[in-house]
C-alpha cells in the first residue's frame, strides 16, 4: 500500500563551482516546492520544441524596465516562442529602448515627491525619464498620423509596422517588436489603448481606430492550425487572451482541443479566484487546457524564474531545430 | 526626541455582540497593520464623497462571480462611485445573472476532467453551466448584429446600450450593467476583445469594431472635469486605465492634477513591480496620484475587504448627499 | 451528470446600513474565494463550542502590538478558547501593556536610522519605547529570581505565575496572561527563550530551567481528553506545537485521532511547503487533523479576519454555555 | 535635477548557453526586482567572506525534505557559514536520511484520506514513511536516555552529541547534524519540544531538561566576539532568535552594533507585521541590523534562491580562503 506512493526518492541537489543553470535544475527536478516546479517547467518547454507545435508566450508584469527585453528578443531570435501576447506598457518600453534611451537602476526607498519634482517616474526599483516618455508618445502617434491608412488595424498589423519601423530607427540594441518583426512572430496587445501607445495614439489629432475583435478572431484561427504550448509570465490579459483562442468556437462552430503544454511563471495565488493566478488544472474544466496536457506553475518572481528556466532551454536547446512549418508559411497575412 | 514618534497610542480593539463593520472600522483604525489599512480605505472613502469629486472604481478579478455583484449595484445606486472601468469577464458574468443564471457553490478540491467532461467551468470554488455561457456568447452576437450601426463605438457606447438590453430582458436581479446604464453611470471595458463578450463578438458573421482610442479620449477628457478619487478592486487593466487618464496629456496639452483620494483592495505586493501591486506612492512619481492626495493600500482579498468598508460607508453615509453636479450632467454624450 | 455540480446557487451579498459583523459573514456564505472561507470559519467556530472539546488557540504575529490583546482577553474571558500557545513576543508585548505602557500608531515610511537614534523600536507600522523594553526585561528577570524556585518549570507554569503577577500589579487593563490565569485557562510558548522573556532571564544572574519537554507531554496528555478544536492565528511554533499534540504517542503508546475542528488565519501560501502555510488536507494525511474534520483556511491578514470572525462568534454565542467539564477540572496540575 | 536619479542604467541581462548561476546572477545586477535582489544577495554574501566575521544561518521551513540537506551540508563544509540555528523539523529530517531513509516525490493533488491509510506523511509535494519516524522517535529518544546524562543541555551540546551519534552510525550520506558536529559549527534549535526530536524525548521514560536559556545567552556572548552576518532561509524561530543576539545586553550590560550583513530568502510579505516577513530596514530600528550594514531582502521560495546564490557564492569562492580564527578556536566548550 506504501509502494503505490513511495516510488521515486528525493535526491537532494548538489552544488558545484562553475555550475550550470540546466545542471542546477536538472539537480532541482529531485527536490520539492518550487524548485522543482521550476525544473519541471524548463524540462517541459525544452522538449515540447521537438514537437509540431505554436508556442504562444503571454508576457504581462514590467518585463522590460526589469531587464528582459535582451531575453525575449533571444527566445524570438532562437524560434522558442512563435506567437507573442502582452500589455502595451513591456512593447512602449521595448520601443523606448531600441530608440536608444535607458530604464535606470534606482531604489525603492525613495522619496517619490521628489522623483516628481524631477520628472523621473519609478517602476519599483527602477526609474525613467518622463519628458522622453512624452517625447516618444508624440513619435509613435506622429508615426501612426503620417504613415497609417485610414481603416481598422488589429493590433498585430499595427505592432508589426511599428516593429519595423523600430528597427529601421533603432539608436540602440534591437528588442522585442523590432525582432518580432525580422522574424515574422506575431505581436498581440488585447488591451493597446491602457498603455502609452495608446496614449500617443489619444494624443494626435487624427482619429485611429484598432481592430481588437479581429485579434480575436486571428488567434483563434491561428489556434485551430496546430497543438500548442503556452508560456505565461504573469497573468493579466495577455494570459486570458491566449487562453480563451481554445474556446471561442469559430472554426467549425466548436472549441479546439485545449493547449497541450503549459507552463507559467505567476506572482499569484490561485486562492483569490482571478484569471492571473488560477491553476491549470481549474483552466482543465473550462477546455482551455487539454486533460491531458503537460503543464507546471511556478510560483516566483519572472525576474529569478524565467532567465534560469531560459538559460536552460538555451542549452539544452543547442543545436536543435524546430520540427514542422513556422508561423509564417501558415498563415496568409 | 521620543516625543515626535510616540503621540497617538494604538487603541486595541473591543469587540461587541451585534457589533457593526463601522464600529469594527472603528475600532481598527487605533489597531495595526492591515486592519488599520482597511479601516483608513473606509474613512477616506466615506469622507470624499462630501467633496465635489469623480469616483472612478476599477474592478478586476472574478468579483461578480464571487458574488459581488449586487454590492457594485448597491455602490451604483447609492451614487458611491461614478464611473466604472472593469474587465470584460466581469461584465459578461454580470450580463449571465440579469438574464437569469446563476454560478454555484463549487469546491476547489474537485476534479477537473470530471467537470470537463459534464461541461461545468470552475473559477476556484464557483461553478457555473458552460452550455448556458455559449447560450449567452451567440445572444451578445446577435444582439449585436441586430441592433447595433455599423460604426466602431466606443466601450462605453456599447456597454450602455448592452446594458439597456440587459435591463430590458431581465429575467434575474438587475445588476452592475443594467442598474449603470439606468443611472447614467458610464462603464468602460478597456480589454474587451479579452472576454466572453468578445468572443460572442468574434463568432458572429459581422464584423464588429470598437473604438479603444475613443475611450482613451474620452476618459481623459472625463477626468479633467472634476478631482477624482479612484478605488481599485484588484489591479489589472482597470486599474492601469484609470490611472492613466491623469497623464493623458489631451487636454490643454499637459497633464492633470494626479488623482486626488486613492484606495485599493489589492492582493498583489509591490515587490513583482508590476501595476496591479504598485503603491500609490510610486504613483506619485508619474504624477498619476496627486503629491498631497489621501490614499491607502488594503493587501486583502476584496471579498473580504470590500464588504466591510463598503458596509462601513453605507452606514456613515446614511441620509447625506453627494456635493456638486452629477456626471451625467458635466458631459454631452 | 451537470446536477452533481449545480445544486447551490451562490448567493451575492447585499449590505445594509449598520450591518453587523455576523449579518455580513452569513451574506458571505452565499458567495465565493476568501469572503466565504471567513465565513465558514465563523460558523465552524460558533456551532463547534456546541460540542464538549477544548479548543486551542494557536498565537502567531505581532497580535498584540497590532492591536489584538482586548479581543483575544474576551475569547478567554467568553470561553471561547481553552489552552493558548503563543510566541513569546506576544505574551511580552501583553505583559508590557498590563504594566501599564502603550504601543503607538506609526507609519512605514520613516527613517529607521532617525528611529534608532531616539530609541524607538518600529513593529510595520506601529512603534514602542525600546527604554521601556529594556526595564521591563529587567522587571521579569527580577521577578523570576526573587519569587521562581529552583527547578525546571514546564512554561505553563512559569506563564501562569507570570500572568498571576501581571494582573496584581497591572497599571493598565488586564490582558491575555493575566486573564488567562484568572480564568484556568492554560498558556504555552513553545519557543520563549526566543524573545524577550528569554532575554529578560538571560540577563540576570541567576540560572533559570524551563522544562520544554514537559510541555510536550503535558498538552499531549491534554489533548487526550475531549476532542478538540484549533485556531490559528498566523502558523509559526503555536501551529505546529499544536498539531503534533495529536501525534505524540504518549498515551497508551498510540495517536490520537486528529484534531475535530480546525479553522487558521494566514498569509502563507501552501506552496512554499511550509508548516505554516500548509493546508489542513495536508495534515489530514498525517493524522494530525480527523478524516472528517469541519476544517477551513482564510487566507488574509489576522487583523482584518480575527475581529470579523470574532465578533460574529461573540453574536452567535450569546447567551450560550459551553457543554461538558471546564478544562480545570480535569486537569490536575 | 535628473542627473540625482539617473546614473545607472539597467543592463538587461543576455542568456547563453552553458550559462552558469555565477554568470547569471552577473547578469541579474543590471536588472530589476526580485532578480537583483538575488543578485545583490549572492554578491554580499560571497564578499562578506573576505571579512572576519561570524556567519549565521537561520534555517526555517521544509528545507530537508525539499533536498536542500546536501546543499546545506556543502555550505558548511565550505566554511560558508559558522553557526546554524533551525527549526527541530529540519534536524529530525536529517537525522532520517543520514539514518539511510528517504523522502519521495509526491504530489499536492492526492487523496490524503488516502495517505493516511497508507501511513504516509504529507510535505507539500513530497511524502515519506509514517511508520519510520516513528522508529526515528523511539531511536532518539533511546538515544538520549542510554547515553545522556542527567542535567541541563543547551540544544546545542544535545545536538552535537547527536550529530557525532548520526555520523558514527549513518547508513546514508553524511548530513547538516553530522558534517556541524565533525567541522565544529554549533547548531541551536529554539524550539526544540516543538519538533519530533521533542516528541520523541516526550516519549521515553526518562526525564530530559534542555537548557533553553543557556542558548540565548551562549549566543550573545558567541555574537559579541567579532562582527557577524546573517543569513535566513525562511522566518520563524531561527529568524528571530539570531536577530536578538545582538540586543540580549548580557555582555557588559549593552546591546551589540546590530549585525554587519544581512540577507535573507523569505516568502512572507512585510505587510502582515510579523518577523518572519520584516524588512532588515525595520530591524535597524531595533539595533539587530547596524545602520550601515549591507542588506538585501530576496521574496523567493528558497528552493530555488537558495542553490542559485549558493553555487555563485561557491563559484566566486574557489580557492579563497576565510580570514580569522575559526569560531571553534574563539569559545571555549
Amino acid at each position: 500500500m506504501k509502494d503505490k506512493f513511495l516510488k521515486d526518492p528525493t535526491r537532494p541537489i548538489r552544488i558545484e563551482p562553475g555550475m550550470s543553470c540546466d545542471r542546477l535544475l536538472e539537480g532541482l527536478e529531485g527536490c520539492s516546492f518550487q524548485g522543482r516546479q521550476l525544473a519541471t517547467a524548463a524540462k517541459i518547454w525544452a522538449e515540447a520544441l521537438d514537437d509540431d507545435i505554436i508556442v504562444w508566450l503571454g508576457l504581462a508584469g514590467a518585463m522590460v524596465p526589469a531587464g528582459m527585453r535582451r531575453l525575449v528578443s533571444t527566445l524570438i531570435d532562437e524560434e522558442f516562442v512563435d506567437v507573442i501576447v502582452s500589455t502595451g506598457a513591456n512593447l512602449y518600453h521595448d520601443y523606448f529602448e531600441t530608440a536608444g534611451h535607458f530604464h535606470h537602476i534606482g531604489s525603492t526607498g525613495v522619496d517619490d515627491a521628489e522623483l516628481r519634482d524631477a520628472k523621473i517616474d519609478r517602476i519599483y526599483d527602477t526609474y525613467a525619464d518622463e519628458d522622453i516618455f512624452f517625447d516618444i508618445d508624440r513619435r509613435i502617434g506622429k508615426w501612426a498620423s503620417d504613415n497609417l491608412e485610414d481603416r481598422p488595424y488589429t493590433t498585430r498589423e499595427f505592432l508589426k509596422l511599428l516593429g519595423d519601423e523600430a528597427g529601421r530607427n533603432s539608436k540602440g540594441e534591437q528588442g522585442i517588436l523590432s525582432t518580432a518583426a525580422k522574424k515574422g512572430v506575431p505581436v498581440y496587445c488585447p488591451a493597446i489603448g491602457d498603455s502609452s501607445i495608446g496614449i500617443g495614439l489619444a494624443e494626435r489629432e487624427k482619429k485611429f481606430i484598432f481592430d481588437v475583435i479581429g485579434d480575436v478572431e486571428e488567434t483563434a484561427t491561428l489556434a485551430a492550425k496546430k497543438p500548442s504550448m503556452v508560456i505565461y509570465v504573469g497573468g493579466g490579459t495577455p494570459k486570458n487572451f491566449i487562453q480563451q483562442t481554445e474556446v471561442t468556437n469559430i472554426v467549425n462552430g466548436r472549441m479546439l482541443s485545449g493547449h497541450k503544454y503549459a507552463i507559467q511563471f505567476v506572482v499569484d495565488a490561485p486562492n483569490w479566484g482571478g484569471l492571473s493566478g488560477c491553476t491549470f488544472e481549474e483552466a482543465v474544466s473550462w477546455g482551455k487546457i487539454a486533460v491531458d496536457a503537460r503543464m507546471v506553475s511556478v510560483l516566483c518572481d519572472a525576474t529569478i524564474a524565467l532567465p534560469v528556466a531560459a538559460a536552460a532551454v538555451l542549452t539544452r536547446r543547442e543545436g536543435k531545430k524546430r520540427p514542422g512549418k513556422h508561423i509564417s508559411e501558415i498563415v496568409d497575412w
